[in-house]
């Protein structure tokens, strides 16, 4: 199998071919509840009616056109988006992948403040090319730009008396050249890591204060993922740049840059030419409309939060010694794996998720993290959890 | 109008709602002949019934999946358009946008290569970020690795002759750094160029002999545009690399790069991974499996030479002293402007502009490189070209 297909990452030996909901379905007709909603894009799930409604639609009317004309659907999408935010932004575009969107953003906070250095956490994800992946650890280029951080939840903690001396020396040295601080609000890649509150928002005061840009990356956190609209409302921080990716479009690839007018007039119309092919296209301006009406309509983030809770009881049940950790954030789980025995990480890591599979559990895994993951649809079913539950206890119990 | 919409060019007064085949309407029920094709995207026409369908149909089953699993449709439509091809490649991934799979051939020859450096044309327009743009024109970035080029459609040219020296004496310089020689075979947004062909083929045999790889950026020229499938064939030469995208989704964000297992051969995994949240997905490969079924079904390329040349016919048979040339390939056609009496040639192209919008066709400009430009769906009808002669004689005849 994928023989013509490069090798970008391993493939399962399993063909997948419908989906509905929380559900995906190989072609031999075995289900598997997808519990990595895709690539953390479905989080109204698969296929859902209205979106695909919505799509069909649009689809008969238009799907693309020239990038010097706007239509009703991408004005309207807009106004919606800016709507849905929890705090004032004036402007957008729409682009396709959170990666291009990520770029934009950073590109747009430097030629903003005529600056070139990007900080961010250590454990960010914040793009696949790029400087969105420069600033991201998945690069392995060495920066004192990608700081180490502390993780807390708590409300009061001594978190930043560890780490601002670094802080303050990266601004004393170096406050003149840095563009933006980009977060991540949850590092869900990175190893589902929520930094310390108190850090971040000093952080953001400091950039802020001299004149850089937050450059807030909500493509995975955004859109409910973590109980709230955005990630960045966990830390009570007011972005300058917000980049909204995966969720948005619930499976078609559309993303967004969301700003404000004052940033907007500091830069002439070259710095702000840029011109993709589906930049601002109708399709997806239809699509993004139709999620919004669907968070609204269903209540999607209300209704999240009692299934959230229900998963985290099931997740944090779990008593087996080789699990280190569970960390989770809103519909955002991760189990950090210990070696069992003569079982390395990654092997049992790997057992886990085909066992897992072959149980009708899709999870994610990194190995080198070593960490499981779950990030199921937001809409997902109270009986679903239940089978998970029943699947998950019994596969771990069999390690 | 356009208030929420960060200003990322201009746009024009006018809001579009429908298209169909070559003409696209507005929400007063103006229709214009889009002799753009979109972003030069919709080479099959708007809204073509058959890819139409095919987006239908996969919406009812998938859309969207975790990047573990392959579905059916993305192997079929691999295999397709590898078939595709006038030559032998066995290897693919399908990606969002032309500037991703861009980003994506020149870091997968950079790896191949274990090298640096890029060498393009002056002219070229290879993405709007990264390495494709720094690569390109429009990127203001100096390089002695963007290199000038004759332009020549002759047979026997002695173009190569004054062009020789620099080539060698780069290569002499810097072959053990060139990863590839990335050609747009026409420059499109350049300014409509087709480099000599000689040339062209002098650098590729460089660049190959030296261990280095072609890399071909076929976004705007591929998929039947310059009357072939691909604008390579124009060269003669044998990438080793192809980028795809615009037409390839004729309005959806698909591309793709195209390569041979014997790259792929010299890559680790780690070296070969790359995710991003759409790649592979089984709702883009469904629309580049329906574009190339229509391109088989209704011969687009082989009928679109009638058109091209009738279009030809019509443009060079404008004769009026602000035309300083007309350069065609294809269903791609530039017309470079001089400035006439007290207007100058930005006032004139937009004259021009304006005046063709009003009399309801949609052409495209480029004000620095000072030319208007056509790029009509390849399979525009004879009758709508009678349409465009008559409306461009009368707007050109009224300057």
């Amino acid at each position: 199998m994928a023989n013509f297909i490069l090798k970008t990452n391993e493939f399962e030996p399993i063909l997948l071919n419908r989906a509905e909901g929380s559900w995906i379905w190989d072609i031999d007709g075995n289900k598997y509840l997808d519990c990595e909603s895709g690539m953390w894009c479905v989080n109204l799930g698969h296929n859902h009616p209205k979106v695909v409604h919505a799509i069909k639609t649009q689809l008969d009317k238009l799907i693309h056109r020239n990038k010097g004309f706007l239509t009703p659907i991408t004005l309207e999408a807009a106004e919606q988006l800016l709507k849905f935010f929890p705090n004032n932004y004036d402007k957008l575009t729409f682009l396709n992948s959170g990666t291009e969107a990520m770029e934009f953003g950073i590109n747009f906070a430097k030629k903003v403040t005529k600056r070139n250095k990007v900080l961010s956490l250590q454990d960010s994800y914040l793009g696949a090319y790029g400087i969105a992946k420069t600033s991201s650890f998945t690069s392995l280029e060495e920066s004192k730009f990608k700081i180490p951080y502390p993780v807390c939840n708590s409300e009061v903690c001594d978190c930043l008396e560890n780490y601002q001396a670094n802080i303050d020396d990266i601004f004393r040295k170096y406050s003149s050249d840095l563009a933006c601080f980009v977060l991540e609000p949850v590092m869900v890649s990175g190893g589902v890591f929520k930094p310390c509150k108190d850090f971040v928002q000093y952080i953001c005061k400091k950039i802020q204060d001299s004149g850089g840009l937050v450059v807030i990356d909500e493509v995975t956190t955004g859109m409910g993922r973590t109980g709230c609209k955005f990630g960045y409302e966990l830390h009570e921080i007011t972005p300058d740049v917000v980049v909204l990716g995966k969720a948005l479009g619930n499976g078609y690839p559309v993303s967004a840059i969301i700003t404000n007018s004052s940033f907007e007039a500091k830069l002439s119309s070259s710095e702000l030419y840029y011109a993709q092919s589906h930049q601002l296209d109708p399709l997806g301006a239809a699509i993004v409309k139709s999620v919004l009406e669907v968070f609204h309509e269903e209540k999607i983030i209300e209704k999240s939060r009692e299934k959230n809770q229900k998963l985290k009881d099931i997740l944090y049940g779990l008593n087996h010694s080789f699990i280190k950790e569970i960390r989770s954030y809103g519909m955002i789980f991760g189990i950090q794996i210990l070696p069992k025995n003569q079982m390395s990480c990654e092997e049992l890591i790997l057992k886990l998720k085909n066992k897992l599979l072959d149980a009708g559990i899709l999870i994610g895994f990194n190995l080198s993290k070593e960490f499981i993951r779950l990030l199921p649809p937001l809409n997902i079913q109270i009986n679903e959890l239940e089978f998970l539950k029943e699947e998950i206890t019994k596969v771990f119990n069999s390690i």
